[in-house]
């Protein structure tokens, strides 16, 4: 017999318990073994107080401890106390498979080297986008390949309320408010609709996909809160959408690390890509372009993440610890590619800066007639990289007449 | 150090080895072993005289047995003697890895059950969709889910004629020619064209998804080669596209099984999966719907899968045996769905034959005036099952004035 123990019964938790009580039979024809849900950490009792699992349900840590378990699933969120209570099973040589993102972006390598001493699994397939395999499959069935990048829509959060601005033409913080009454964002989102989150998952894939050491911290950030209709109406008249990209790409002289909104084709890979469903398109030397998209949150998609770590462990299928990788990545957030964007000036001299703006770039193509532009020039320009367009704006925000100016970037091929 | 033999050396062959030799550094540093390759079979000595790899190349099967090679990759495609060599091999409790969907849908579990008793790994990650990790995840990712269908885009060479026929607007017998011209077909295409290839990693893809065995003999196969420029024409003003798909359906009763060529929508998932690339569509109890797609076919593709296999077995990964399902699956080829159907009638009386259609089917829309119809009525149907239609089709062919009669499915959600 096998004795699970599960830190945290909110969704993931209790989609954990469910799943492995509905597989039981499954499981034990599979390994040999009986697994059983021994202890299930909840903070505050009174709320299962009338839950089927009252027996097994304690808010005190120490009964997890003294129960012996075999694998701890840790499912509670947060960076603590889920980081002191990982260290501390893995100290005691037990298993731990998370979900928990935060903890295996700011503490995964630190973990990694602890299991690898206990000579223990740490596992966290769920951490990123939920249901998919993605770092297995990066890992071991990839593993013949030098990754050149990753693309990919990590958080289910800013994707549903893009999609709420983009098929309703809802303003951001109406789509937000739904969001928030369907439980998809917290009372205080800023974690997803800063991008955060997104870039946490993105630090863990590069870091898997690299061998290299991503902090989160060093990725190029910007969230989704300064999106408005204007950008949407300009996206539509692209046949584009707009996505929430946590993008890395590997270089000669580090890695390029952004999460950041993008005009994507609404055709292509990404622009499909609904509410809580996560995509993530990678390019390996010999496998070439590769696309998994699937659930990325939820209840039961977590869970099946969560249990197929669980088979890992069981099987004792040993595995090269991931984010093991010692070496710090250099990154940067400017992209150094020629690349096209959307720039949008607010003026009231719109003809003059449109001018002034097509004196900077070879390829300029603006918004004319639209009545939905007020006082404004938008247009789509290429320019040789980043720097370079962040420089042209710098100069034309010192024009008389301009109020200000915004720029999201335009990827065509994917 | 640890010794691959290579059966092979054509395209998957000539690509593990230069991908292992690639990686060699970084093998040897993952897994703390060197990996040569010590012996590399090949059909023909003369075409191989001024290869690189002279010294270790053999065309007598006993210098490999006598090498006393720790791994073995099967590379020769084909059945025989494909089959022989890898048991022998299992037998003298060799690993083996394989990309051969011949040998693998026909004595995959014999094979699985060999490798069992031996206490040696058979994987087979490349046999299917080629660089795509399709069967590990769903083998351990996806263990905790019961899959509910598989959809899929399995075969490069039908893939890339009827990408041809769509957007070239080239003739069934020209596409193949250009495909045969840049060996993206055999001189004999028949396994291929006739859905036979489709239908062996179908069987193999089941096999591991609902744990019976699926005989790829008994799923119902229907290939491309009767796909005419109207078929085309009549997809294009549908907004679909024609796609030979693979498709698997867990029933209460048995599992439905056919492989056949589809009109999916443009914009959908397999829409836009174009020549080599393939496509998976599956959908899980737990996890919902989820999506594979990258290239199934070419060198380093399926060598990136061949490679992942042999980490594994390098990594001493153990894993309960694929394949090993006892239970021989009950398969049905006809849809009990409801459905909808584009519906192709050779005949004089079109007008009359056509309101015949109308009285069978509650939904019929038909193709009017339309300068590419010559004698022939063409509508799309809605049938509550495949042998409702098949019942209306027998009738109508008894009609007077009628030809021919052909049906293809349209799926709409996909």
């Amino acid at each position: 017999m096998l004795k699970l123990g599960i830190l945290g019964n909110g969704t993931v938790g209790s989609g954990v318990v469910e799943l492995v009580r509905k597989n039981a039979e499954y499981i034990k024809r599979r390994s040999g073994t009986e697994v059983v849900i021994s202890k299930i950490l909840v903070k505050d009792m009174d709320k299962h107080i009338n839950n089927h699992n009252e027996e097994i349900i304690t808010n005190n840590i120490q009964d997890v401890y003294s129960e012996d378990v075999d694998i701890v699933v840790e499912a509670m969120g947060g960076l603590h106390p889920a980081y002191e209570y990982i260290k501390s099973f893995l100290q005691q040589k037990k298993h731990v498979v998370t979900a928990n993102k935060d903890v295996v972006a700011k503490y995964g390598r630190e973990l990694a080297v602890l299991a690898e001493e206990n000579n223990v699994s740490l596992r966290f397939e769920a951490s990123v986008a939920g249901g998919i395999p993605i770092l297995k499959p990066l890992q071991e069935c990839l593993a013949g390949n030098d990754i050149k990048y990753l693309m990919a829509i990590l958080n289910g959060t800013t994707n549903f309320i893009l999609s709420k601005m983009y098929n309703e033409s809802m303003k951001y913080e109406e789509a937000l408010k739904i969001a928030q009454q369907l439980g998809f964002a917290e009372a205080n989102p800023d974690s997803d609709v800063l991008g955060y989150d997104s870039a946490r998952k993105l630090a863990i894939l590069s870091s898997i996909s690299y061998d290299e050491k991503v902090d989160w911290e060093d990725i190029g950030v910007q969230g989704i809160t300064e999106i408005d209709d204007i950008d949407i109406l300009c996206a539509k008249e692209l046949n584009c959408t707009i996505k929430l990209l946590a993008t890395s790409i590997k270089k000669e002289d580090g890695i390029y690390a952004s999460v950041r909104p993008v005009l994507v084709p609404i055709y292509g890979y990404f622009g499909k890509i609904e509410s809580e469903f996560n995509g993530i398109l990678l390019e390996g030397d010999a496998v070439g372009q590769m696309f998994f998209c699937g659930k990325g949150a939820g209840k039961l998609p977590t869970a099946s993440a969560v249990l197929g770590d669980i088979f890992d462990v069981i099987e004792n299928k040993k595995q090269r610890s991931m984010l093991i990788g010692n070496k710090k990545a250099i990154l940067k957030s400017k992209l150094s590619e020629k690349a096209k964007w959307l720039l949008r000036i607010k003026c009231q001299n719109t003809e003059e800066i449109l001018s002034r703006v097509k004196e900077s770039f070879k390829a300029c193509e603006s918004f004319e007639n639209k009545d939905w532009l007020q006082n404004e020039a938008a247009m789509v320009v290429e320019a040789v990289n980043e720097e370079y367009i962040d420089g042209v704006v710098k100069e034309l925000k010192l024009l008389p007449g301009v109020e200000h100016i915004k720029k999201l970037i335009k990827v065509d091929n994917i």
